[in-house]
């Protein structure tokens, strides 16, 4: 008999029939003797709906009475699964996210849980009861209620599942699993039976969102097995845990391509102190999120300064960067918005070589110019043209054999 | 500088322009230099909406869930209505009943204010900021958020005036104030200026619907002063409130119809102990409302009795009067939709003899037949034929002169 908390998503429970399907899934694990508790997100477009009806009254509303008006969201959810319970017969309760003993910080809208008392869900676990809990809320020190933003239930599912030293957690999303490379772009791409944690935080920021980084690093900290899988059908999902020693068996564990970026070229910066810090300093107030940097020296005393933004933040960027090129001494600024970042990840980079090469290799075998590039230890990342990105995708994942289970070149 | 709680209900809460109207009524009375503590219900259809929801899932939803369920409605409310005031420039902040201090007991759906701690609202209070506070709900003793039933945000306001000592529990809804007659029925029926909480009663139980029986016992009992405005235009309501001396010179405050009535026969009931408490037993059993009962004796150890009924439950009584006519041993049973119940109510009736009289005599001067008759303290009830309704109460309201300040023949 072991504890599961399983978290379900805004899709899975998007109405009345949803929340069947998930009353019955839930059900299914608590008759094999398992204990369950279940956190909630809102119901389908239940959030937006309640951000488009405070916009009516206040462009710019108060956190604190975001956090009281969107938090009312979950608490729909968990009362309707509670009640989709008892009509299956199952003993079940819900609680919101202060009544779970979830403490924040007072960061409202965007709130850090601080701790949790799992006394009430405890108790209710001894009774034999569900415990269904709302997502993305807990109480702030000055007894209000905070959210812990959007994406924020998965945060809140693994920080139960830590608490209550839960065997797994379990997040039910749309998509049945970790990939390889997107099924939709790359033949063959194959479900993975498990990816370490750092994998799947570098998968979460190439683009690849199945899981929120926030909730991968928290359980990646405490230690807690995260299972991804569909609540649509009955099958097992990707297991993300500690990585383990044959996990380093396999180098290139998967392939991103993120086709949302742009770049932008400074030419000609003078090159002393201070001048980086200028730009990404203002970079960051205009709330642009910078991604991969790179600097070349191209001639005594100048330097060409490239990086990427998010597409969708290419006119902020253009605005804060035009406004500085004078002031840093710049000679222009290029834009370019028909690029894509293609990556490889695999913890099992640490230890081989030659990785970096085949890669490149691949590539250009492929035709595929590669205009910049960026690694980490486990993750090899490069800048291409975006009408080639799906290619570049299909063209790494067969060079490291993704498609085999014990592949990679 | 005085301290108002102001209630709004759904209607006048129903939709973001309402919003708006209400934060700046609320706004002007805060800057009159008074303080202010809003009382808000869930907006328009909101509480339906959710009902329905539930019954999709479940359809008898267990009543602790409905609670978690149905109290979102007043949370979306006050913070939008927070918002609405922050974008006029106003300090305003909002709390759920449990946050305000209100505790209940633990009747979930229909539980009872068992007591409440100000402390939050008035340290908001003297912060010079404007309360809202959720209508309709409170904290059980098990910690569970637990709701007054339906219409219960005036209980709420009524409750809070008093803890709060308040100055004046204003009541907004879509009517102006009290009238000494249904407007829409009797020619120059005249809104009044005041009403003794017994008389307001006895109204609302005649069917005039301003407020909810149970605030005006709770204001009664706490000797709060409510009034009865309308949201939608400036100007004043009316103030209910204990009598006071020179309200007995005013013998007739008002008349009141109510056509939902139903009349029940049953003959020849044989005269001994315990047949009318067996009868009345099932009558509550089968969840029917009797309201006015006669018994006229007929002939020697046998007796007629009549009842009236809220006309939509005319059927569960007739199944429940026809299943116990052999059991009782009475003749057999008729059954009257075609009636209506006409009443005048004042707290003057008390000291003043005759009014009956006048009363009948008014009635039988118009050829209106009188067939059944109840009388309290301060009211007297007859039932006629509906169709004489209407014309009955603009009889009444003739022959008592309600049209003037100073009427009452």
């Amino acid at each position: 008999m072991a504890t599961y908390v399983q978290k379900f998503g805004g899709s899975s429970v998007a109405d009345a029939e949803c929340m069947q399907r998930v009353a019955q899934r839930v059900y299914d694990t608590k008759k094999e003797g398992h204990s369950v508790v279940v956190v909630l997100s809102a119901m389908g477009k239940t959030t937006d709906n309640l951000i488009n009806l405070s916009k009516q009254v206040n462009p710019q509303p108060a956190e604190r009475e975001m956090d009281m008006l969107l938090s009312t969201g979950e608490q729909v959810s968990v009362s309707i699964l509670a009640m989709a319970l008892h009509a299956l017969g199952a003993e079940a309760v819900s609680l919101t996210g202060p009544q779970a003993g979830i403490a924040t910080d007072a960061a409202h809208t965007k709130a850090k849980i601080l701790s949790i008392q799992p006394d009430r869900i405890v108790d209710n676990l001894r009774k034999g009861r569900i415990v269904i809990v709302c997502g993305f809320q807990g109480l702030s020190p000055t007894g209000d209620i905070a959210t812990l933003g959007r994406g924020g239930s998965d945060t809140t599912a693994v920080a139960l599942a830590a608490a209550l030293k839960a065997d797994r957690c379990q997040i039910f999303t749309d998509v049945d699993g970790v990939y390889t490379a997107d099924p939709r772009v790359v033949k063959r791409a194959r479900k993975l039976d498990t990816v370490a944690y750092d994998e799947m935080l570098e998968m979460a920021s190439l683009g690849a969102k199945v899981l929120q980084s926030r909730s991968v690093e928290f359980a990646k900290k405490y230690g807690v097995e995260l299972e991804v899988l569909t609540s649509f059908e009955r099958m097992p999902g990707t297991v993300v845990k500690e990585e383990v020693e044959d996990m380093e068996d396999i180098v290139v564990r998967g392939v991103a391509a993120d086709k949302n970026q742009a770049k932008v070229t400074i030419q000609r910066v003078p090159d002393r102190p201070g001048v980086a810090a200028t730009l990404f300093k203002e970079l960051a107030s205009a709330n642009v999120n910078v991604d991969m940097i790179v600097q070349n020296v191209s001639e005594q005393g100048h330097t060409d300064m490239t990086f990427t933004v998010p597409r969708d933040e290419i006119n902020r960027t253009r605005t804060a960067v035009d406004g500085l090129l004078e002031i840093v001494g710049a000679a222009g600024a290029s834009y370019d918005v028909d690029i894509a970042k293609v990556s490889i990840v695999g913890v099992g980079m640490r230890s081989h070589s030659g990785i970096a090469y085949q890669m490149f290799e691949a590539l250009s075998e492929n035709k595929i110019n590669v205009e910049m590039i960026s690694t980490s230890e486990i993750k090899i990342s490069v800048v291409i043209r975006s009408a080639y990105a799906d290619q570049a995708a299909q063209v790494l994942h067969d060079a490291f054999k993704l498609d085999q289970v014990n592949g990679t070149a």
